[in-house]
């Protein structure tokens, strides 16, 4: 199985209003709930492809129960969620049916233990010993050390493990360190650790630190891989309109899948592309279009670069 | 007991950040959780005073759950809640750290079917033959018909249990030809209800439409009463800096508080405005600070006005 560590689970509210105006009152016209943070959206879209996939994390409170019974709903997945005192935090989109646009309100999450995250660690380590591989997404909740990704990486590593990383700031800082078999930044992100806004010298920067390859998302222009075996563009079709939310996490369950089936790296990547693609047309993060996606597959340019340093 | 009667509870959060800024991203920095709806609102500050109070409605869903395990909590209040299977609306209020200013984004509440409006009423049938007086409180939720409220006022008034009403809009317009014993509305309440923006004028006019007596909330310029008694203002001292809602679910305590205690309408409308200021002061609804409505209860000024029509 491929497992997903989600150590900030959230629910993800979506709210209709006219138009939002601060320091005004707002009926809300619908409201839509579904288990969020980025290894959940990604565990979705792998059990959509097809994969067996376990998801962990942190997860407690009434969101948190809404989170664990809307995952039951989805077939593939293993809810190996491990539960915690505090509250499973929401994210609310306010999106504004005039204009379309996004006011996004994120809480921190729960305070976590010393002895809650303990007990997740050693959940974490009997997992990983029937783990294909392993991405560790999202942010870190309240509490939690900021070295934590990287001591999740070493366990990993340690296990014989597969390990991608998809956070940033300080936390991929330290876990990069840790040596990641990969790690999938957006420009801001990759920018942030190595402070170059130029990708391919960010991504040599970040392949020193420690990561052993680099898979950078960059919008509307696809991804940019940075990998001992080569390195390589993939296009979608065009630029596409709608909700860019979640589609890095599509593009993490397409590198997952390509892995775990031994993909060459060409195709694993146009598979990101396509689902990352694929995911931007879909209303809601965590999920794709499937036609589109089978469309978009054969559309995606894949090119090779010169790689002399 | 006194009984209190919320259709469309809620869960109220109230969410910090630095500036809310249309179609961007906010950090919540702080999350409050509180059992919402004018109805509960009353009820809290019924028991804060020593009064023994009964809640009923309806509620569902986790947001439900956490609406009831907070009410537990509360020494001297019932939960006769009724369950529905759609969820207890969320009402968020965005609080910018800079400017102290609101904005508010209100769900609708579940939709509730005609089998779950009828079990309700039979519940509030029973509840009514042990009231000393009862309270019907702020919005009907979805599914509930809008005369809703009329046929409560008539099954209050056929069990002999005095009856107060604090909604607006078509409810409100349809329920006051019900004939209940007090209606509570705000200015914009009252001005939408007869066409007049000034309050002697519709005050008459809302008891030719069958209230028995209407006291208005008219904000910083405190209560005006329009009884069979005769009529009265009630002004606190001064303008009071502070959160305004609750304020008006502060004076139907006040006023069903002094019913049941039979004071003299003087005096229900000096502790109605006293409470009302003193939950201005207090940082959320539905609570007040005791020291403060004690002393402005000294303070507030009660006038009689001639009652020449």
């Amino acid at each position: 199985m491929i497992l997903t560590v989600t150590p900030n689970t959230a629910l993800d509210i979506t709210y209709r209003v006219r138009a939002l105006r601060p320091h005004a009152s707002h009926r809300v016209s619908e409201v839509l709930e579904r288990p969020g943070g980025k290894g959940l959206n990604v565990a979705r879209v792998l059990a959509a492809l097809g994969h067996e996939v376990t998801v962990t994390g942190l997860v407690g409170g009434a969101t948190g129960r809404v989170v664990r019974e809307r995952l039951t709903a989805v077939p593939g997945l293993t809810d190996a969620l491990v539960p915690v005192s505090g509250a499973t935090r929401r994210t609310t989109a306010v999106v504004d049916d005039l204009s379309g646009d996004t006011t996004q309100l994120n809480e921190p999450g729960p305070i976590v233990t010393p002895v809650e995250w303990s007990a997740f660690q050693e959940s974490y380590g009997r997992l990983l010993a029937s783990a294909d591989a392993v991405a560790l997404c999202g942010s870190l909740p309240p509490g939690v050390p900021v070295g934590a990704y990287a001591g999740l990486v070493r366990a990993a590593r340690a296990a014989g493990v597969p390990v991608l990383l998809d956070t940033s700031g300080e936390p991929l800082r330290r876990a990069v360190a840790a040596r990641p078999d990969l790690i999938k930044p957006n420009a801001d992100e990759l920018a942030e650790l190595t402070g170059s806004h130029e990708p391919l010298r960010a991504a040599q920067d970040a392949r020193r630190r420690g990561a052993h390859a680099v898979v950078a998302s960059l919008g509307a222009e696809g991804l940019f891989a940075h990998t001992p075996e080569g390195r390589w563009r993939a296009t979608p079709p065009g630029p596409l309109r709608g909700n860019p939310t979640g589609a890095g996490d599509a593009a993490v369950a397409g590198l997952l899948s390509g892995l775990v089936e031994r993909l060459p790296w060409p195709d694993r990547l146009a598979r990101a592309a396509a689902l990352s693609a694929a995911s931007v047309l879909a209303p809601v993060a965590g999920e794709f279009d499937r036609a589109a996606y089978e469309e978009l597959l054969a559309r995606v340019a894949v090119t090779a670069e010169a790689t002399a340093a």
